[in-house]
């Protein structure tokens, strides 16, 4: 902006092509104090551009400036061969995307970078939507990822995109343009692994409670009890599910404290699995979080069941009353109600905009002090269900055990685990190793590492 | 900032009046490396002041400047005739707002205008609140609108916004003033229509329902059911008005799918009646989502009312057990669940914050493929409400049909079109139109429109 | 960025430590086009840094550039007073945060400045953490907090922040650094009052509760219902404590109300705890949300634990039908699921994604309106509860009324306190403070006093 009271004149910006991405970028860039000049191929007849912007012919318009936005579909690119000669030099800005991946053997960006040898390819702004440019990015739609073999080019590309308010990611050389193209065409792609995980997680659960609850009545008394599948079956896996997977979310970082208490260092990097698996803890909660639900709302509909009339209440039943059993019942809901209140609370702070408002400390304490405590919760309301059933053998049907036993197993590893992590002795060794000041063996080295 | 290396003392900018947002404007340009000079009445005595803020007489103060920011309330403008001479040529930014709308038969900014002819009035900045400006705007409020006739004046105050880290939106001439000075006293205008929508459809609903169930009963049978309007009825409205607003979302675009078929292009407008209605889909799913909520808590206390003595069960029942009955019912009982809870999904991504975090092609993934599975389960969900209940005559209440059939007429429709859609020879078709590269009918003017 | 386009060789910017802030500040300075010299003990063995950047010792990096960003752990700032010379006039910024409050005598950013008196001391960035660095900050983290005695230097600081995206907080001099340092090890300090009052309202109604419900029954009937303590006591404690604190949000703005109707003017600071309170509410209203969520949850299963078989229903009751019962009953329940609906809603609008996308006239409107309307229907839900028991001598066992009679005196108060403020004479009069323009005696003084 300096620049526009010193020199009223400032050099232009060029955009070749008319279409909503190219309007859009234009009016942007005007209005964030820059000079635009269009490039087109009908000059005078090319639609709406925005106020104030120059249309000229393509060559006429890319003379006029030094950095040239190609907003046009990868189909016609072809026509800019024939201007490659007035087109050396000038940094080309490639936002290309494509409807698929994989359908043009090189990125559009290379592809571009080919036909006019001549010219700086930059491939940048392809994850801005037009719309986003339009009404001022949000956070998210914030970052600008870019790539290309001339750094002056991407330097003066990455100061337009500061001055639009964006922040510049730089990927590197042209060869990276493939990935960024790709990026549009993602589909949560952090999700990928949790949801396979969820997912064949259901399916052995259903199929192994089908066989355990159904199957068995029906082979052993002969009874047909297959409606079950809809609710009582569900309300059996989802809980279960949800249980193994909020304890999977924990588990990485236990693993992770175990690794570093006996490599004495942090500056090892981990095992590629557990990179993996540390990155997708917060997807793991949320799918954790989404089962828990279903079971909160399964079990909520039990009791109408019975009043609607689906099944009814035996009315003999002579139940002495019984404290210790009452007491047992009460806390198992208890728990239950707590735990899941705190799972809300867990996914509350992980909405973007609420986890972005928390300090680093503030983040780490609820994610993991009151994770813990919710582990911990419904780990004990899955032990007071359990109760002392597992003592009887007509638990065991087929030599199976029940379905809770199994979700018990990893969150009770867990805890056991984490309560040894945080005797004072482990403790206050992992504390030293995190914070950067302990290596076991080398002392000489112990001072640069220090300086970080 | 690049200036104030090269020029050690650049320009200041100056500031009429010393209220709440004077002062908080000062702060913030201050440390935006602007200097900042305040034009007072008293310059000896007008209150705390941002550190190493000048204050001066507002002449004397309007001299030493060439923008000025005019924070005072539009009732005390006229003292700024007497300065005209002074303030020729220099750029006014209006920031007023007023507490109503149409309490002057002018904008502020207009008003401005007129009592200093020789001024280039801006309005900008008045949708900002005081408190964003001290402590650095969030997303949503960091869009500057602004309008004014000289476009040079605009271009001045567009920089400072920039340099605050605003995104200005030039919204034309001084004429569009009194538009940006409603913005702030709008309420809600987006959701004034699905609003208006929700409330017309639940009147509707409601005395449909207290004409078919308690008047017809107090009418035909003689007894006294009205108690049932805060629950039961409750329980009808809310779910019914759900589900069709539901599928409202969903209609608009299925109307605009066949328009761009039967019109073979996706380059002509939408009538306007379409385009509002695309633009409130958003907002019509939250108050379904709404609805969908009190449906969820007003089926879940069914069963407490029986259990609290409000009802008796009824003990003689003797049903006897079907288990195709069990099965109709807990599907009945399961669709709804998996479809609120995809529901609550849909309504969670619809967040600012999850929805930005979201690419184009993940949110048209949730919005559209997860919309149409919980538009499907939902209606499902209310199929199995109704079962065979459509054949039996006594359904029929003075010939009106049950609530829940009117629910079922538009989800119908829009799923089954949206079928039809689907079919393969329809989907690429539409596809094709989508991408921008087809017309139909002039086939010389194809390789224009593919520049977009 | 013109700058770079002017002087294409423009100084860089020094950064000392290359540990994960280090290399994280400087790649983002970098892609903010800003040159970066790093200073190393060992420049030629220090780890993968950001592409392009140099490596240098300590002194000859410093002398590269004019500000240093000091990216190095406290413990070992004293090599740095080795260099003290060659850093004389520079600006040092200080970017360290420590594990915990008050292990030192001296902020970091004072001890700095005494090791190296002749640098410019400026505290800033330490609230930013790498991560958010390297990713681009998002709204939350884009305050940027610094304090320094030399206004120059933290211009000069301010300037490199503004160009990173950042918005800059000014907290004065270099005293205020070791507020600046506690600032990242703060764990939630506005919810500590409103935490602290929830937790001894639960502990009180918790003990009154146990006294009155669970040892009265023991003493005097001799039953033990101990098990009680789960899940009904639950579901008395957490509805009350709720109510109280819904309506302690909005007891504050009474108050302010009244006192401004007392003083006649808005322009007097209202007193400490009043503000405290004031600052406060939101909090207060989401705990109050979140003991709500669980007083639904403790609700909904009450009738699971009957069909689960823990108590059994009376069979023998026969109770006559009444519908002035049953309407009661069901106004109950419908007051308390949609004033739960509404208090969701609120729960909702005060995400901070939601209400930063809201005017302030849409935020007070939720706020204000709709909250009164949900502390309307929460009380009126608790009345129905009530119903006439306080008529009975039974009801006040050992002479103390119930827990419900407890939840309803603030409340009441405060609705009646409102209806009070809406009535038209009080109304307009505050309105008119509220506007500024109103100033009881001094009638000479108030032309000043518009100009706000």
């Amino acid at each position: 902006m300096t620049r526009a009271a010193a020199a009223p004149e400032p050099e232009p910006l060029c955009v070749f092509g008319t279409g909503d991405f190219g309007r859009s970028l234009g009016q942007r860039l005007q209005q964030t104090a820059y000079r635009v000049v269009y490039g087109s191929r009908r000059p005078h007849s090319c639609g709406p551009l925005p106020q104030g912007a120059q249309v000229m012919s393509h060559v006429a318009a890319a003379q006029s400036a030094s950095v040239v936005f190609v907003c046009i579909h990868r189909e016609n690119y072809d026509f800019l061969e024939t201007f490659a000669p007035q087109l050396k030099g000038k940094v080309l800005v490639d936002v290309s995307n494509n409807p698929k991946k994989n359908i043009y053997p090189e990125a559009n960006a290379e592809y571009l970078q080919r036909l006019v040898p001549g010219a700086h390819v930059v491939k940048a702004f392809n994850t801005l939507s037009a719309w986003a440019l339009q009404n001022g990015p949000s956070d998210a739609s914030r970052q600008v990822y870019l790539c290309g073999n001339s750094s002056e080019a991407k330097q003066a590309v990455a100061q337009v995109a500061t001055k639009l308010g964006l922040t510049v990611l730089d990927r590197g050389s042209l060869a990276a343009a493939r990935e960024l193209e790709d990026f549009p065409l993602e589909l949560f792609p952090e999700w990928r692994l949790p949801f396979r995980l969820a997912i064949s997680l259901v399916a052995f659960l259903f199929f192994y409670l089908l066989i355990r609850d159904i199957i068995y009545e029906y082979v052993v008394n002969g009874k047909d009890i297959s409606f079950r599948i809809m609710v009582s079956l569900a309300n059996k896996v989802f809980p279960i599910a949800s249980l193994i997977m909020l304890s999977l979310c924990y588990l990485p970082g236990i693993i992770a404290a175990f690794l570093q208490l006996y490599r004495g260092t942090k500056y090892k990097r981990f095992p590629d699995w557990l990179d993996r698996w540390m990155l997708c803890r917060k997807q793991l909660g949320l799918i954790a979080l989404g089962f828990a639900v279903l079971h909160v709302l399964y079990t909520l509909i039990i009791p109408i069941r019975y009043v609607a009339g689906a099944q009814i209440i035996k009315e003999n039943q002579t139940t002495v009353f019984d404290t210790t059993v009452a007491w047992r019942g009460d806390s198992f809901y208890s728990t239950g109600i707590l735990g899941f209140g705190l799972y809300l609370l867990l996914g509350i702070t992980s909405l973007p905009s609420v986890s972005n408002a928390l300090s680093w400390r503030e983040f780490s304490f609820v994610q993991s002090k009151l994770g813990y405590l919710t582990l911990f919760l419904c780990t004990l309301h899955t032990y007071l269900y359990g109760r002392d059933k597992f003592l009887f053998p007509s638990t065991y049907k087929w030599y199976t055990p029940p379905g809770y036993m199994l979700s018990l197993v990893v969150p009770s590893v867990v805890i056991v685990l984490k309560l040894l992590i945080l005797l004072p002795c482990v403790d206050s060794r992992l504390t030293r190793i995190r914070r950067g000041w302990e290596r076991t063996d080398q002392e000489e080295d112990s001072k640069e590492s220090l300086l970080t």
